[in-house]
């Protein structure tokens, strides 16, 4: 099949399929909810999808994208906490509907059900998936903590930003194809490269996520257009403003995110035009092309037929282009 | 060997070469913090004993063993935090010495790591051993909100406070054992059998530890005897006492648990008076009494010579005969 819509629409069935009838419902009911509250499904879509490109067959990756989907959303049950979010996808987060407790062993229970979801595959691909599921899921944990520990730091490096949206985001895009690549039994070297390809879109998409955060058109963005800048994060625009901007547009930024006179919305445009006139919004878009055009430099490396990689190639530029 | 203490001394020492010496250091730090806060190491203990009952070697067992005692610290960190508990064996909890976040995030990389530790093993045994971990690790998290569950229920049965006990402490045991015999490659039959006998005597222990909260030696028990009165808690003798007490007993029961002007001591006793009076202690003598035996019938059906059976009966009698 091969079409991102029809992908959704198989995993989405399959993940119906899933719900945990199990007692104590307690435990259970939380994980049925969470899952249920929709998003793209990109990265279950992204396992399915590579496991054909490498001629495996998708209906036999369903528990690896199901896997990478349970461990997605328990890592968002955990995270709304450490957040204290209170909505997810526009509904109530899991510790707010029911409580702190619930969203901690409903957490708990779901990455081992993640895990769980490879003991149907033989041993060696057992070991091969929950190896590079161990790997993946530690580094979120990692990418996660260094996350909370740059919001009391002021002395966080572009570097050390790049490193923490790798493991927090860009991994698990990676995981997600390399995983469909094990199941497809793609040979070891093209395993490398199809991790390195979703690793690298993985990087860029978060990337121009903290540019539309600021840019974006807020009619289809999803999100509150500035809603970085009012939780005064420190986002790749943000640290190039600081890196490349000179000393008045430090002292600028500077006031205008910690300012308690200006109203949101000023906020939000002086420190977007700040963003601008350092050249930061320019060099923010220059490094999204630029993690693209390495994802696609290592597509082409790959030893595939060529209507597979426009598949991918398809997928990736769909990705980038929204201009939501 | 086959010697409780120097087990105990190799998996100390096997345990200390484990320190976590990564970044990020908020991560890991907690995690070496709670691994080395001590404990009777009774779980791995059983994982390197039962490999050598059946002709394995416990060096070979080591990373099965750790994964078992990380588990179960990942446990006791996350539960902590469910308590509110600010200590555990007399040091600070996770989240008191750190926060709460912290402790959420270093239980979820425990959790990873100790799956992680089955990685060294060949993929038919690591399999094995990933599936039983699993399947343990869930009942775990089950038996842990039926235990949250049961706070708020007023009909909790013997029945249902059994099979509690049995997934929040048994399994583990059963589980540790397990892991132990198929690392020594021990036939499937052996395999059930000896989780059996590690979830039977799991259950006596923790009847054993219900019985000893109210009735053990206040020198040497550990915890405050009394403790589980005090926090109102629906143990064996508390549910054993509804049970087969006289309507009586159960008003006075009531009355005394909940009673706002009865000293702790004068609660303690009066309640204690009412175990015994019901029957309920007596009971609960016999229940441990027999779950013991269970087991030592299922250890007498084990296909091993009989001075292995030997080591395993001692171990079994020093844990029961504890009148600490």
């Amino acid at each position: 099949m091969l079409n991102i819509e029809s992908y959704q629409k198989s995993f989405i069935s399959y993940l119906e399929g899933f719900a945990v009838d199990k007692e104590p419902q307690n435990l259970y009911e939380p994980i049925n909810y969470i899952l249920k509250l929709g998003g793209k499904r990109l990265r279950p879509v992204l396992t399915l999808m590579t496991t054909e490109v490498f001629g495996g067959s998708a209906e036999n990756a369903m528990d690896a994208a199901l896997s990478i989907e349970v461990f997605h959303n328990f890592s968002l049950v955990h995270d709304d906490i450490m957040d204290d979010a209170p909505l997810r996808r526009g509904q109530e987060t899991v510790h707010e509907k029911w409580d702190l407790n619930t969203g901690i062993l409903s957490g708990d229970a779901m990455l081992i059900l993640a895990y769980q979801l490879f003991e149907n595959y033989e041993p060696t691909t057992f070991r091969d998936l929950a190896k590079l599921f161990g790997k993946t899921a530690l580094e979120v944990c990692e990418g996660q903590q260094y996350d909370i520990d740059f919001e009391t730091r002021n002395d966080v490096t572009i570097s050390e930003y790049l490193k923490m949206i790798e493991y927090k985001t860009a991994v698990l895009v990676g995981a997600a194809m390399k995983m469909g690549a094990i199941v497809a039994k793609a040979t070891v070297e093209d395993q490398k490269a199809i991790y390195e390809f979703g690793r690298l879109l993985g990087i860029a998409f978060q990337l121009q996520d903290d540019y539309l955060d600021a840019f974006g058109n807020p009619k289809t963005f999803g999100k509150q257009v500035g809603g970085d800048i009012l939780e005064h994060k420190k986002t790749y625009l943000y640290l190039k403003t600081i890196a490349l901007g000179s000393a008045e547009n430090k002292l600028n930024l500077q006031t205008a995110m910690t300012s308690t006179t200006l109203s949101n919305e000023d906020k939000v445009t002086t420190v977007k035009g700040l963003f601008k006139s350092s050249g930061a919004a320019e060099a923010t878009q220059h490094a999204v092309k630029d993690y693209t055009n390495k994802a696609f430099d290592v597509l082409n490396s790959l030893n595939i037929a060529e209507d597979k990689k426009q598949v991918l190639r398809l997928f990736g530029e769909q990705l980038m282009n929204r201009r939501v």
